[in-house]
């Protein structure tokens, strides 16, 4: 089964799907297997972080952006705005695919971990992410 | 079905290869389901990156030749060339798997998106990528 | 097929655990198919990895505790130490699933890949990845 999961974002940070993707998983009614996620975008991406603290996800997003800067005298690629190229970069640094086992109808993860999307551009955007679930 | 797709490099980049993991698929016959992929190497690795304008591309390996320049005084693992230490840790800051749902027997990426082998190595290479369609 | 494997560390470094992904896979008997794992945690990681030399590991450990320094004074997460934050981003960077084709019973990986958990904080801890085989 695929479905895709649209996501509205406010700007650069990090979005919580966990429940959504779960959604998809108790919809396709799979006890044991795989559930495989692709993020659309070349300036979003997906990762598995820490769900308890929010500062947790606010400094991750503060290093990434300082390790990232935008404006680098570097970038050629310049055209969609001085936030595009540094998007590229953070996506590639990131993941753009995860694949999550499916334990007794539930996501597999461990206590602290949330899946994520990360926007990485200022304005809000609609994401889409694709499920695929077996 | 498992089938290995060989990329002739010469010399560090990214290299697409979408239309062969496509073929994969459509040879596969698989309408809904998931295609998987493995860059056989650890001086080489994979991204999910822009298609459209070949300057983004240009500068995510700038930047990235940047962030891990060659000859670090850190660096003890020096015999197989000042690239190949840099080229280990850029594939583990990037992709060495990648999974893709399939929808409609089509690889299921946004308009946007093109599958790269990322060269790190400065000379070419015979590069395998192993690719899992079920 | 679900299994978990679970990896005592010592504190940080790469902890190679191909053979037990590799039991793994032959204990669920499948020839042809797809191995995927997850790490369940945030501070700790997987990476495919040179397996010949470990000046590799060492030197790719050693540069990415240096991109990622602890006491940063960017970090507002500090309540869990000071390397629980440098944690998070280290295991941002690399990888928490990852998918590997299964080509004759064995995992298709390339003969310098290993599979590696990548611990990211001082004190040893148990560690667990989800395996899944279909």
């Amino acid at each position: 089964m695929t479905r895709r999961i649209g996501i509205r974002t406010r700007g650069q940070g990090l979005y919580e799907i966990t429940r959504q993707v779960q959604d998809a998983v108790t919809e396709a009614g799979v006890d044991t297997g795989l559930c495989t996620l692709l993020v659309q975008h070349t300036s979003a991406s997906l990762t598995i972080q820490e769900n308890a603290d929010p500062s947790a996800q606010r400094d991750l997003e503060a290093w990434l952006d300082r390790l990232v800067p935008e404006n680098d005298p570097l970038f050629t690629h310049t055209a969609e705005g001085a936030d595009d190229m540094p998007s590229h970069i953070k996506a590639a640094l990131t993941a753009t695919t995860l694949s999550i086992p499916i334990v007794g109808g539930r996501l597999g993860l461990g206590t602290w971990q949330g899946i994520y999307l990360w926007e990485h551009r200022h304005r809000g955007s609609n994401r889409n992410c694709l499920v695929h679930v077996s």
